[in-house]
This record gives structure tokens, C-alpha cells and sequence, in this order.
């Protein structure tokens, strides 16, 4: 019946990567507030021009772009994307410049190819395809694109408190996703929550000789030492209450996830480890993966880092620690909790700067659109691994009361999100828009 | 009877201070091995001037350049010098470039030109005033000056072994120096030792999406915990068997300690602290001052350092640390005791890189030259505060066996050595080279 319409994809996939491209070329770091407007407008202008009405909603920070299209069906289909992306340090590692995209054999290299411009550009681009086609869309369409993503969706609950209206739909597409390490696709339907935090000690007025260390405080020291409080070597979370109300896996859950292959080996091998954490495997290695909450250090920061040794005791040191959260925690609760941490350890000369934070949620696994995700992803990739949940982050909460979410898209497991090289296989940027058709299909038999 | 000298060098201060421009212009970093041979010319080349003759010592490394003047006299002076500096680094909280100096009310601003390259001009500038006035030298004349003393002296051994001959002398100016908090002079006897090294750990084959924290081994955590093993909190260091053979200090020592005032209100306030580590103060003060051995966090490095938040997970982390040793202590012994406590406590997988090393030494505080150094001192600037030993470090004990050292020099509290805004006060570089003239004088009457 749409064959019409997956014609068209495949004829015009140099369109889309070129709009792929055009979008990686915006540097839309949200960290560093860079081309958040300028990337919002191409991608309200590739809305319309796919045939949607749009709009552009000012609230604090990255402005999100809606886009819409009623067609009168039973059935409405959203998609949740983003179009900011990570920092692209460090630079030195990349084989190509990060912002300006590379086709290298059969892959596409820039920032925001896997996360998630590539997968915005797969979803609109299938619209475009329907509406040059003259072929009817079999459900409605919504689309939410944020700019915010990247740093904790901040300020996207203004956009949702004011829109709960917009955010019903009968079953959503959630930014991400692809295939696992052994090629077979994967869905996700959770998102673990974080709490993105900088500790910095600061006890001199400048940096001073190191000599001085005999007599003076040392903030390297310092922050070194409440940064081990934290945790234990067993990597248990030492902040009191840390897990209180946390959510263990349900048992639909636990069966769920028994029914996946991590294939172990060969994600050891692409990470260059030769074995777990603390050596789990198994079921273990599992419900750490989908069950625990996680304290990492993303940064350290302090003093002398270039070549060669300088002797200086500095004045200041900084850590960036991102905590994943599970359902049942909440960011502000656990903000609450570290700071009563370290006081209590006398550390309250440790200053708290809170990035980012939301809760964890998920669609659940027994939910009508999970199957229909998995039918349509049949007849374009095959079997699909379905992920009770990510252990990545995304503000999922604000959308699930309102429509059951799955994530699936372009990426592999090579894609890299978040590290130098980011990259998707351009044979996959096609099928997941064929899969989209699927979705839309077998949604309006529902 | 030096009067003549004492004017040429009060009408030749513009020269002298454009000798020292020329040096600073060249960022003589020894961790970047930048410019050493340009500088080393330079140096060579005032020496000539100054009517020594010189050689250039090409051994690995920096050249080592000595320049010397045989008079015929009794007594011989020798000065240690270098012409390398440490990194500018942190640039950005430069208020003028560091490598073109700039003079900013009554300072002269710019890398190096406390540490040591404004003592090495004022040294020089002396020997040319003699020169210039026609005066006889009252004292034989010997130089020293090196380029890798901010990188430990890796090399120096190389040319002490071969020229001992050379390093005889009466007594010795070392390379710095100054006025203290409340603008009295002091002179070092001796410098404590050092041992530099990186610790590094690296366990994944790239920085990956932090959400995968939960099942994968962690660089900055173990880093972190290996480091923190190194020390507890009350200061002592953990590692097995660190303070064995260690030296107390002597009684004279003692003795010579209680006479200083360490001025601490206008030390804390230099600092920006309200009170020393651990609340020290007085003679407790003094020990640690004088007599502690340090392990001291120089810098630290993982993963993202920029604005804002980044979620990844980073492949390595590293930091760099500086134990600062006292007699009786040897880097080399350190270093095993170091590699052996971190395979004790399982850290088997943190790297350890060895930048420099050398053992501490000191000049007695009865020597005949103290007496000489302190009687000049009087004459141009008053009194004289006597340090045992400095909390810094320097080669010393290459040349304390053939050559009694005092360090005195141009620096005050507010010079910044190793730090963003190095200076001096031109009015001190100006009285140092006086200073010189005496201490020839007084060294004639020996």
C-alpha cells in the first residue's frame, strides 16, 4: 500500500542526508548556548516543507519547535526529538571535523548524526515522502523537537505544562535507538533519570608554588577526599538514603529482560575491557544494566594539565558527576541528600552547582504499541530486542502520562553518541524511515 | 672603595632591565622544550659581555652555559642560575602577556622574571659594571647556568660528574631569593628534595556514554581511590615505609627556626586562608614549614573540563603529584616504595610516570659565608631573616659538597613564581646587584 512512499525514500535519500548534513553543521552545543535559534528555524523550515504546521514556542533557553498534522485518523503518532547536541571534546580525537559531516564508506561522521539529527531528519523526511507521493497519512502526526536535550531538558516543563493538550497521542517515537552489537535492532522503553551535579573546592585566593603544600590547605586534596566519600570500592552510593524508594525491576520486567542477549563479549570487546564492572555477568551484569542507579565521574579539573610537570598547588578543583537515576528517585531529593552528605563528613567547604535533574520512567513492556513497533520493524530490519529500559536519560516523565513511548532509530553500536567520531551506518538512516511507514501502518489497524 | 660600581649600575638600570626583557621575551618553557638554545645564547652572550669567558656544555637536554673569570684572588664566587621557566598556564588569568614583559607601576611583570632569570640579569649586570668602570675584581668569578631546573635538573648530573673541578668555590649565590611579607630580606641554606610523577589510569578503549557507568569499569573512580590511599586526613602520607631515613631537624636548626617569624596573619592573608592546614601555628608551624615531606596534587585531569554538563564515562584520568622530600630521603627509593604500596592496595592497573627527581641538601647555619652574605645584605637592604631551608626545591646537593650555598635574590612575597602574574620590583633588582658588589667585598676580607 505505501510502496509509493518507500520508493520515493530510497530515491531521494541524497535529499535527506543532505539535510542531515545541513543540520550537523549548525555546532548546537547546548552546553555552550551555540546555534540553538539558527538550528530551531532549519528545522521548523524542514517541518513545513514536509507539509506540517508548525511553531516555534519561546520559553526560557532553546526554543522547541512543534509540528503537526491532523488528517482526521483514529490514531495519532508522536515523535519526541532534540536538535542540540553533546560538546564535541575532546577535538584531537576526531578523524574529521565534528561540524562539518563525512561520508566515510558506509558510514556518515559528525556530531549529531546518531544523537539525534539523524533520526529528526529519518522521521521528517518520511512526512516529506507522503506528502510528495500525494499518498494519505493513515494516523495524525505530532512532532516535539527540544534544543535542550543535551543538558537536562532544563526548561522543557514550561513547554509541557502549558501543552498537556498537545502531548496526547495514541503512541510515540522516542529520540533513539538502533542496532545492538550484534546488528539486531533494539527498542527501548524507558529512561533511566539523572542528577547532573560540579562539586568545586576553592581555598586559596590564587595558585601558589607547590612548596607551600607543607603549610597550606590543598583543594585537589580536598575535593579528592569528599569526592571518595561518595561511594565505596563495591560501588555502593554511600549517601545516606541515596536508594531509599527506589524501585526494584517488576517481575514482567525481570522476565523481560531474561529474555535478552547483552552479548557480553562482544560489547567488552567494543569498549576494550575484559570484563565487567566488579566482574558481573549474566543476570547480574542485567539488572545492573536496567536496574541501578549510577554515581560517574564525567570531569576532573584541577591545576597543571599540560605536558611535563609544573609545581603548583592550585588554588581551586572542580569534578562533574552525573547520577542515574531509577524509578521511585527524584533529583531535587537526592540534591537534597548530597548536600547533608557532605556536610556531615565536614566537607561543607564543597560547593554544589546542580546542572540538570529529572525522574526516570517507562512504557510498560505489555503496552498495544510495543507490538506494533515490533510488527513494523519485522518487515524492514527483523527481530527486535525489546530494553524494559535505557540506562541512558531522557525526560520521558513528562511526556508518558499522556502517550506510551518506544525508542527506536538509525544508530549502532558503533555510532559512538557523546564521544569523538560519532557516526551512522547510512544504510541504516534509510531503513529506519521505512520502518516509520511500517509504524504508521500498522498503527492505523489498531 | 666600590662606589664607581655601585653608580655605573644605578645609571645602567634601563640596560639592565632590557637584558632582562630580552630573556623573558623568549618562552624559555623546559616541560615544552621551547626555546632553550636561543636562550642559552642570550645568557652566553651577556656573559661575554661581561667580560667572562664562557663555554656552552651540550649535554642531553639543555645546554648548560658557565662563564668564569680567574683574578687571581683568594676567594671564589660561584653563582647557580637558569634561564628555563615553568608553563604560563593558567593564561587566561595573565592581566599582560607572560612572554613580553611589562612594566606596571613599580614591577616589572612577566614568566620568569622572579624565577630566575631577573637574578640571573642582575648577576650578570654586576660583573659588567666592574667591567665597564675598569674596577678590579676582588673575588675569582664562576657561573652556572642551566636550563631544565623547573624539569628537575634531569640532566645536570651529566655536567657535575664531568666538571667537578669547576664546582669548587668559597662559597656560593644560589638563584633565588627575596624580601619576605613584611619586606625583609631572607636567605635559604638549603632546598628540600622532590620526586614528580604522573599517575594515570586507563581502562576503556574511549570515553563512552556515561549511562554505561553501570556496568563498565571506571578510570577517574579508580584514580581516585588510588590516590586517595596515598594520604589520610590528618596529612601523613600512607605509603609503607615513605618516612624511613628520614632526617629530623638538628638543634642548631631548631635553634635557627625559632628566631623567624614566619609573619603568618600576612602569609594568610598573601593566600587568601583563614588558618594553615590543620589549623598549625607557631613553632608546629615552623617543623612542617622546614622540615615536612609533601605529597602534593599539582593537577588533575578526566574527561570534560568545559562549560557546562557532558555525559560520558572517560577512558583514563591522570594526575600529577609532587612529593617534596627532606634529607635522608631519595626519589629513587620513593619511587619503588610508591610502586609497590599502589600493587599492595590492588592498583596495579595505575601507570606511573616518573618526571624528575633529586634529594634535598642543605648549607650549615655556622658556615663563615652565611656571616658574609648577611653583612652585605645589611649594607643595601638591613636585616637578613636566615632560612635553614626553603619548602622548595632546587639541585643543590650537586654542588653543596664542593661549595657552600645561600640563595638571596630580587623576589618579594608578592612575586607569583610559578604562578599567572609573575614580578618583581624594579627597586629590588636594582639593591640585589648592590648587594653582589658587597658580598665581593666582604668575601676579599675572608
Amino acid at each position: 500500500m505505501y510502496e509509493e512512499v518507500v520508493e520515493y525514500i530510497d530515491k531521494n535519500l541524497e535529499t535527506s542526508l543532505e539535510w542531515l548534513k545541513g543540520l550537523v553543521r549548525f555546532p548546537t552545543v547546548a552546553a555552550k548556548g551555540q546555534s540553538l535559534p539558527e538550528t530551531a528555524n532549519m528545522v521548523e523550515a524542514l517541518l513545513k516543507g514536509a507539509g506540517l504546521e508548525t511553531k516555534q514556542h519561546h520559553i526560557t533557553g532553546a526554543p522547541v519547535v512543534t509540528g503537526w498534522l491532523d488528517v482526521g485518523a483514529k490514531r495519532t503518532l508522536m515523535f519526541y526529538d532534540h536538535y542540540d547536541v553533546q560538546p564535541a571534546e575532546p577535538l584531537d580525537l576526531w578523524e574529521s571535523d565534528p561540524f562539518e559531516p563525512e561520508i566515510r564508506g558506509e558510514r556518515i561522521y559528525g556530531r549529531g548524526v546518531a544523537d539525534n539529527k539523524g533520526d529528526t531528519t529519518t522521521r521528517i523526511a518520511v512526512l516529506k515522502a507522503f506528502k510528495e507521493t500525494g499518498t494519505d497519512l493513515p494516523v495524525n502526526i505530532k512532532f516535539v523537537v527540544e534544543g535542550e536535550e543535551e543538558i537536562g531538558s532544563v526548561h522543557l516543563p514550561e513547554f509541557t505544562e502549558k501543552n498537556h493538550h498537545f502531548l496526547k497521542a495514541d503512541g510515540g517515537i522516542w529520540e533513539f535507538g538502533g542496532a545492538g552489537v550484534d546488528g539486531v535492532q533494539e527498542a527501548w522503553l524507558g529512561l533511566k533519570g539523572i542528577f547532573f551535579v560540579e562539586l568545586e573546592v576553592e581555598l586559596l585566593s590564587r595558585n601558589v608554588h607547590s612548596s607551600l603544600a607543607c603549610i597550606l590547605p590543598a583543594p585537589a586534596w580536598r575535593l579528592l577526599q569528599a569526592v571518595n566519600s561518595l561511594k565505596d570500592e563495591s560501588n555502593k552510593i554511600l549517601i545516606d538514603g541515596f536508594y531509599d524508594g527506589m524501585r526494584p525491576l517488576t517481575d514482567a520486567e525481570l522476565a523481560a529482560i531474561s529474555k535478552v542477549d547483552l552479548r557480553e563479549e562482544a560489547l567488552q570487546k567494543a569498549y576494550g575491557v575484559e570484563e565487567f564492572l566488579h566482574g558481573m555477568e549474566g543476570i547480574e551484569l542485567k539488572k545492573a544494566y536496567y536496574g541501578d542507579p549510577t554515581c560517574n565521574i564525567c570531569g576532573l579539573t584541577s591545576g597543571y594539565q599540560g605536558k611535563g610537570s609544573m609545581t603548583v598547588l592550585p588554588a581551586k578543583a572542580s569534578v562533574k558527576i552525573d547520577f542515574r537515576l531509577v524509578e521511585g528517585m527524584h533529583p531535587d531529593d537526592v540534591h537534597k541528600k548530597l548536600r547533608k552528605h557532605l556536610d556531615d563528613h565536614g566537607f561543607s567547604d564543597v560547593r554544589i552547582t546542580y546542572f540538570e535533574g529529572y525522574p526516570a520512567a517507562k512504557t510498560p513492556v505489555d503496552h498495544p504499541f510495543v507490538s506494533i513497533v515490533e510488527k513494523a520493524n519485522r518487515k524492514v530490519f527483523g527481530d527486535l530486542v525489546i530494553h524494559v529500559t535505557s540506562p541512558g536519560s531522557g525526560p520521558l516523565y513528562l511526556f508518558n502520562e499522556h502517550v506510551p513511548m518506544v525508542s527506536v532509530g538509525c544508530s549502532d553500536h558503533d555510532s559512538r553518541a557523546h564521544s569523538p567520531n560519532e557516526s551512522i551506518v547510512i544504510e541504516n538512516f534509510r531503513k529506519a524511515q521505512h520502518r516509520i511507514v511500517w509504524i504508521m501502518d500498522e498503527m492505523s489497524r489498531w
